[in-house]
């Protein structure tokens, strides 16, 4: 297999706060996120914190997706990776910003894989 | 909790082969990893795909570690993500180049959590 990858960093703001505090919620959200993207998953990990928060994690066959939720903050942190050049890291971000409500999503999409890391201008939506 | 954080994004190559398409050994690797920074471990998992290639996470407490390795390239994707200031991402990651035996080991550090996403110029090691 190739190294190649992208990895979509993802800062999501202004998220419904309970969602964000829903574990059970946010794991269909990120198994549907991969599915959507055209990913296969493999293993599926989460854990709800006291007295809240989630962190959690999709391994899927072309890398990962993970959360950390801050609920108290309205604040999710996100992380897509996808290797290969078929799947787009993109369309799950989307698909995870629009399922925690978002109204402030920033990313940035950084090549993995390639040799040097370069990450682009940040894209602010 | 604040939000907070520091996300080290490390390309190890020239990894040993050997290491890299062992489970077993990568699991526990990742797991001192966390321990010797002084995370607090949480959930586990990892995948061995056929017929080559191994990929994982450790939750901590404090965010993520997580690799996915490619033995036929001697190549490893390391993230290690760490929330709040007391942990040194550096101090798992480091661990983790040494114990692939990675003679080629090059990373950035992106803060998470604080606004807009900056990231500096990569070190190269």
């Amino acid at each position: 297999m190739d190294t190649m990858g992208r990895h979509v960093i993802a800062e999501m703001w202004d998220c419904n706060i309970e969602i964000l505090n829903d574990m059970g919620r946010i794991e269909q959200i990120f198994v549907d996120a991969a599915l959507k993207a055209g990913a296969e998953v493999r293993e599926v990990a989460f854990h709800k914190f006291a007295p809240q928060g989630v962190s959690g994690v999709v391994i899927i066959s072309e890398s990962h997706l993970t959360i950390h939720s801050f609920p108290e903050h309205g604040y999710a942190s996100i992380d897509v990776y996808t290797c290969g050049d078929i799947i787009d890291p993109n369309v799950a971000c989307n698909y995870i910003a629009d399922s925690l409500q978002s109204k402030k999503l920033e990313k940035v999409e950084v090549p993995r894989g390639l040799g040097p890391i370069k990450v682009p201008v940040q894209e602010a939506l």
